[in-house]
């Protein structure tokens, strides 16, 4: 791993959670973490300008080399000179591999040692990956941290299947590890085993011992309760070498991010805050609000009096919710901008709490006035979310 | 008229036109004319926020109240503290009255001399507006030029329809002086009598016989031929006072403006560029290119690369292609923001050419050079926009 990828661990909290700051060091800007990466996995983070995001805050967000593989195609961004250049973008950027999003938007896949087989979700074409055009794909894009392809079943997967997947995924990230050069980019492993503590460990255990530049934890957040999700965290963040960052893939609402942070975790991405957003649903310190309620109708002040985001400072509530009212494409950038700056802004805060040695009591305060949206609602949502129409988010 | 809403003639082509460049002082902000108006009936111009249309260097826009009365309601803006702190632009707008949108819009409309009662286009309420309440819901929203209420005939009108339609927008033109008072704002009359002559002649003799801040020609660009168009202009502008503004309502092609502006028009507005702006036709010198088109998937330099807009100033025309190609909302601001900037710099443009007494040249060089969208194919299209789906715009 060369020099301008360097993970910095800053403090680790002494209270009694395992919070910790930190910074990544890439050659497109410092990241301090916990970090919360917006997704654009077009190479656009959904209605935003690459000014928005500066004036957000944001110094990382996530891109899919499996979308850009479809679309425009991987020499189409490489000819732009990477993708970077290509969404004029130049703070620091994080591939997904495409395993995520192969296994679960591709209608037909077929996995074998060698790579997988798959069916564009755009136009039905045939299309075949392996770990080393995994790693070649994401080379071309040029981001400054890249993922190993991974297999991550469904959440509903028997436990043979599962363990097929953990052994196949390790397999395919000695593979990555083999084919990656450019030493300007990290590579990460991604920890599989589904919600099986065993597995989890082995997987923990087997990854750590190839030595990646940091390690995600994948195969989480794909319908299953809570506490089950939490459990494999708290499995597998202690076998992780400290040094190294720890990554959560999709996990995306502030009261997660706390709990997860509390548990070690420095880095989280999500399409949560910008499709809620798009939704008119949109973040407070007290839970989410929904814009397009009457309620709002003659509201004077900004949604979030306790937001300094660009909508928050120029409008009223009422504005934003005859925006949503009237089918106005401009609530959704409004709505987004708010809901990215809540995220930076409760990252920050994060940071500045572990920093001061605050995270418990901040970490207290937050969950006592935050009003996370009801569980069967969010199961619901998930699954209908899961089931149909997220080709346009993950 | 008070002061603070003047129109000085600064100069008149001594050419073969009749351009002039002049400025309307409002009490937001000097507009100088010929201007084009982006339309942003419901509040907002579709995609864009404040800033970027100051950073486009928008002076005027135009809004809605026949819009805005059905949704939010015209209180609701009111207490917002009007429509300018609504929708948090400083500059200076101009709202039309609601009679081409109740006439085009509405499912049923019945009018008779003492006003028009309309469904609406929503949710099918039942409405009654009168010159009075026109203006009174005018001044509440508090733009800086308003309309008189109008009645607008279809483009197929029968002459007799169309003189009855005439009279009676002279009885409403002087209800509508009667009842406005706030000295802030200047009003305009509307100038009618469809495609005959001789009912143009009237119609602008009748309504500067009355004295009105400004004049605008309404009942054009409702699809009929360019030549009949020009026609009516022709006969109408030299009837009208010189010292005071002219405004052709819903003209807003590059080369429309053009040839308006030569026969003595002022202020122009029109959705035309920002709706097609979001079916991806974009403005260049050479005439609107449809960026969809698969020979922009690698090219590397901006769509048009005469252009200083944040859009070509910042990204390739193969990553606008892959934003539309991929359903992407950012591609609707990028283009609105391009087609604008086009539009702003085209009115500058034609600005400096009649102050440096070029405008004839400059005329002739534009349009030799400007490929207009071929005449069948825009007839077909204002017809398809005609007769559904406007609702979004006009």
């Amino acid at each position: 791993m060369a020099n301008d990828n360097r993970f910095s661990l800053v403090t680790t909290c002494s209270g009694h959670s395992s919070a910790r700051a930190g910074e990544l060091a890439t050659a497109h800007g410092k990241v301090p973490t916990p970090v919360f990466l917006p997704v654009g996995s077009q190479a656009t983070v959904r209605t935003l300008t690459p000014q928005d995001l500066r004036d957000i805050g944001i110094a990382m967000l996530l891109a899919n080399s499996y979308h850009l593989y479809l679309r425009p195609g991987i020499p189409e961004v490489e000819k732009m000179g990477g993708l970077h250049r290509f969404m004029a973008w130049d703070g620091a950027i994080l591939t997904d591999s495409g395993g995520y999003q192969i296994f679960s938007l591709s209608p037909l896949s077929k996995v074998t040692d060698e790579g997988v087989a798959f069916r564009s979700h755009i136009d039905g074409s045939q299309h075949f990956i392996t770990p080393e055009t995994a790693i070649q794909f994401q080379e071309a894009l040029g981001a400054d941290i890249i993922m190993v392809l991974d297999e991550c079943p469904p959440g509903d997967a028997s436990f043979g299947r599962v363990r097929r997947a953990m052994n196949r995924t390790h397999l395919w990230a000695a593979r990555c590890q083999q084919a990656h050069q450019r030493t300007d980019q990290a590579l990460y492993a991604i920890v599989q085993g589904g919600t099986s503590l065993e597995l989890r460990r082995r997987s923990a255990e087997h990854l750590t011992s190839l030595g990646f530049a940091g390690y995600a934890i994948g195969g989480l957040s794909l319908g299953e309760p809570k506490e089950v999700t939490w459990g494999v965290v708290e499995e597998t963040v202690p076998l992780l070498p400290g040094d190294r960052p720890r990554y959560l893939m999709g996990v995306g609402s502030p009261e997660d991010i706390i709990e997860a942070v509390s548990r070690g975790v420095d880095v989280f991405d999500s399409a949560l805050p910008t499709r809620v957003a798009r939704n008119g649903a949109l973040f407070t310190r007290r839970g989410r609000v929904n814009i397009e309620n009457s309620r709002y109708l003659r509201m004077e002040g900004p949604v979030d009096s306790d937001c300094g985001c660009y909508t928050c400072r120029t409008f009223s509530a009422a504005y934003l919710h005859h925006l949503f009212n009237s089918g106005e494409l401009l609530a959704l950038r409004l709505a987004t901008i708010h809901n990215l700056t809540f995220m930076a802004d409760l990252m920050r805060d994060i940071r500045v709490a572990i920093l001061g040695g605050t995270f418990d009591s901040f970490k207290n305060d937050f969950l006592k006035t935050y009003q996370p949206t009801d569980e069967k609602v969010r199961l619901e949502q998930k699954q209908r979310w899961l089931t149909r129409g997220r080709q346009a988010d993950c």
